[in-house]
């Protein structure tokens, strides 16, 4: 419907996008028909889908296109990975403003590509489609599967009883974007270094997600919003109360230590209700957890509150990604 | 990221989304959980995304929420239907302008769901993102199953010998962009406002493709950016020449004689070169086509082009939809 004149065609484009997604293992038909054609499996299959938008997720000055295409798989691979499955394909559909080049979409293609190789080795982007749009916008569907037998791990699965543990960073995500947003990484320590890398290429674990399962995890989920946000919707869908044991947490605020004197922030509110680190909170129901979870607390019949910080509650603000504020 | 007022936080959204979807046969976990699961199948399973973009796939002028959400699952459940497939589930990412309100976004899904209904009604939304971004956007993800044993048809597979034939309208949707894009729907002949329903709310069949793969249907695939440019795709890909008859097509361009005095257009482009129509190019083994489907010519060993009609070349533009242009 635009006149406008774009430097390079959809057939340019997608002759650039088969050249940079390899197609692994299950893909029977790739890229280039109506549809993809994944191999038969007898196991179930899972979907999920997530959106980063320029301007509400990310902001061009402190993200590359190969880090905004790397964010876009790997949020996607959290969520299969926090079901305790294995993603097997992605569709990726690219919205970009028309000043943008073939590069930068090569770029975008490639950091999909990257987090794919890095995360979830066995999966392949199997199709996608492109518009040109007023903004940069990255939607990504994951597909997932599981073997014949074995079952996705809910976050309604959480019982009294269970031991609550978590796999991954946390705060880190947040910090960095704090780091990026003030233009200081020139500048910055190692550890604030480590924090944006935490934001611009999250590393979710299919390995972990896989491994809770296999200990029997009762409930899991990726914390994408905050931990204490996040505990709540895990604590109301599996109709408990996590109580989080506060011994658990020195260590966890002590690594985010720099963030008071170097950026003027709250380790402790980086903890509870810093979003996009994507490690996955789970319930285990004896005390063997697997090696890489921390043991962060219990689950308990409901009691006065969701989600308790031994005795007290807790009452950290909700990252809205919709409205764009903290509600 | 913005600090903009929404009117709606996303907990209403999704409230509002799961009383819109409902869900349907294959769904084990619909919305709400990391991803939703789908019952276990021993067919192959199907993959396709498409994205409509406020601006390059329509305008607000003339389209309701209700024609993007129906269109935008539309166009999906094509890609399906071109396979010879069963759509069963998809997911929705929404990005919506600040100034759009919870009921925009629930005339949007209720488009999906209405298209769902009309077209695939085993299938199921069970998952989606929002956002709020500078223009409307919908990306759709669309999953298919066959049942055990059953091919897919690609567009790779069509022989020498082969009949052609199609199935659906061709040119209305495009005659309807051009009655809609000059505001004349007020005054419109029957004739008009039938083509504007063909922009508008495309009406692919599932059925019409499954019974075409059941015919052994050696190639297919939807028309989306016209007979021709589609016609030479399927050449392409199955390294063939396709003939159409030129007796053929009296019978359909007469159907667009309308089109001449009201738009001053040539029935004869429309038909070759407009696209959107989404019904279904199919080549069967024999001369035994399922009913509903038309004979539109033969298919050769390669010659001098791709596609003739008669002893001529064709050469329509085609439109690409990424540059926003023909070329």
């Amino acid at each position: 419907m635009t006149e406008a004149q774009a430097p390079h065609s959809e057939a340019e484009v997608i002759g650039v996008l088969r050249r940079v997604f390899h197609q692994g293992r299950d893909v029977q038909l790739g890229i280039g028909d109506d549809a993809a054609v994944l191999a038969p499996a007898e196991g179930a299959v899972l979907v999920s889908t997530d959106m980063l938008v320029e301007g509400v997720d990310f902001d061009r000055s402190w993200a590359s296109c190969l880090d905004i295409g790397w964010k876009s798989a790997a949020v996607n691979i959290s969520d299969i990975a926090a079901m305790g499955a294995e993603p097997n394909a992605l569709v990726v559909s690219l919205e970009v403003p028309p000043q943008c080049g073939l590069d930068d979409i090569e770029e975008l293609a490639r950091g999909v590509q990257e987090a794919i190789d890095a995360l979830a080795p066995g999966a392949s982007v199997v199709g996608g489609d492109l518009s040109s749009g007023a903004q940069m916008a990255v939607s990504v569907t994951v597909l997932g599967r599981l073997a014949a037998g074995e079952h996705a791990v809910t976050r309604a699965g959480a019982r009294p009883g269970d031991v609550l543990a978590y796999w991954g960073k946390l705060g880190y995500a947040a910090a960095g974007l704090a780091v990026l947003r003030g233009g200081q990484v020139g500048s910055a320590s190692a550890a604030a270094l480590e924090a944006c890398a935490a934001q611009l290429r999250p590393r979710p674990s299919v390995e972990a997600g896989r491994t809770a399962r296999e200990y029997g995890a009762t409930a899991m989920m990726d914390v994408s919003d905050g931990l204490a946000v996040d505990a709540s919707r895990m604590a109301g869908a599996s109709e408990v109360t996590i109580r989080f044991d506060p011994t658990a947490f020195p260590k966890l605020v002590t690594g985010l230590g720099w963030t008071r004197y170097e950026l003027g922030l709250d380790p402790w509110a980086l903890v509870f209700a810093g979003g996009e680190d994507f490690g996955l909170l789970a319930t285990f129901p004896a005390d063997d957890i697997p090696d890489g979870f921390l043991r962060l607390g219990t689950v308990e019949s409901p009691a006065y509150a969701p989600v308790l910080l031994g005795d007290r509650t807790l009452d950290y603000p909700e990252w809205d990604h919709f409205s764009g504020k903290r509600r």
